[in-house]
């Protein structure tokens, strides 16, 4: 079982050397700032989840970078002014301010593309159709964000958080072969994992659930979906210590 | 086989029967605006081809779909003022005009996951991956368009116009499961279909080659390539008259 810190760097080494399409053309230097830079939470929860579920990490290494694009396509566009209107991103200016809106808007659908041909390189549609829903879900929520005003605060989070962090799971489930049948429990901890790094998001960025209940109604929150998402763990009979580790680095996370 | 006007209505029936995902909430109003009204020229192709190479209509209906959606978000996305900057579409106010633009933002992206979610119906990944690539020309077309200036007007075109022309011909190969050994002269007639439409485009709007080559230049063009498409309707053992007929229909259409 390799550590977290050891799948961040498997997984920056594999993004290092992914082949983007090349009648993309310089457009792709626009791809690969957008991708730089990321905590690569989502890309170190689906291998740990594969190594745990008993996959090689070679086999579920696409499907993590697919989550990863797939992150960095909804970050471009939600920054883009017709949405979150946010110069900075990963403490650089984001891309539309680096490239133009037309080369980030551009950048942010190639991007998308780019994780559906990684989630097709697998034998089955498994893997690219989970990729398929848990963008649609996302893309659900920032609508929801966008237009909603009473908006329930928990769906919005449950789509546009939860989703990705759900697939994550996921993919690596079908990467390792999981049967169907017995995908609940895994699929559980995916969702209070979600759950689990929105809240603390919401803390460190002071809003959401913060600004709703207080730091410490949030914190609060926080730690009862860390304490489901190891309840859950419990329940699947494999070795899932490195899980168990992400769930207690994601409650003291502090950046 | 059934002539062009009926696969443009099945077409129509099959995108007002589509169900897009729940979870996009009052996003798919937006979606289903852009899709409305258009030619459906890719999706005739597709229908038409799988019918001659001897698959069920049924077969071949979400690829048909699959592939409007991919057009239909070309278009939201290229008319978006970051882009094209195009107030009009299909004589309505273009889907940004009419919902804003990160309403029409979001349904581009939506309606290229949707594209994907029906490609993924079916039991194998090429339909998808076919998609996908297709899809990244596309895209690369749309970057030299934007950045180039002494832009190869061949490739702009074989990109961000025969990709997906190329694309309707290939989805079909695969719904009527033609063996890849035997798919050579179909992809050809899809590529010269691709150059055709475009070539005619550009005389219709005075662009492209019509402004490079004069309308005459542009119109000799065309007619090449029709008869190339039909030289490689020649070489295929079917019956291809409906695709002879659209060959036929798309040199002399004038909207």
């Amino acid at each position: 079982m390799r550590a977290p810190d050891a799948l961040l760097d498997l997984t920056e080494r594999y993004l290092e050397r992914l082949e983007l399409t090349a009648e993309l053309g310089a457009q792709r230097d626009s791809m690969r700032y957008a991708l730089a830079g990321g905590k690569r939470v989502r890309a170190v929860i689906c291998l740990a989840t594969a190594e745990a579920a008993g996959a090689e990490l070679e086999q579920a290494l696409p499907m993590a970078a697919a989550l990863e694009l797939l992150h960095a396509f909804s970050l471009v566009h939600d920054d883009l002014p017709a949405l979150d209107d946010d110069d900075e991103r990963r403490g650089r200016p984001s891309a539309h301010i680096a490239f133009g809106e037309g080369v980030a808007l551009l950048a942010g659908d190639a991007l998308l593309a780019e994780a559906f041909r990684l989630a097709l390189t697998y034998s089955t549609t498994e893997p690219a159709r989970e990729l398929a829903d848990a963008t649609l879900g996302m893309i659900g929520g920032q609508y929801l964000d966008i237009t909603g005003e009473d908006t329930d605060l928990a769906e919005l989070h449950r789509l546009k958080t939860g989703r990705l962090f759900a697939a994550s799971v996921g993919l690596a489930l079908w990467a390792a072969e999981v049967p169907e049948s017995e995908q609940r429990p895994w699929r559980v901890f995916g969702e209070e994992l979600g759950m689990l790094f929105q809240v603390v998001d919401d803390v460190l960025d002071g809003d959401g659930y913060a600004a709703r209940l207080g730091v410490d109604g949030a914190r609060e929150l926080a730690h009862e979906a860390a304490e489901r998402a190891n309840v859950a763990l419990t329940r699947i009979p494999a070795d899932t210590s490195v899980l168990r580790a992400i769930v207690d680095g994601l409650v003291v996370r502090t950046a």
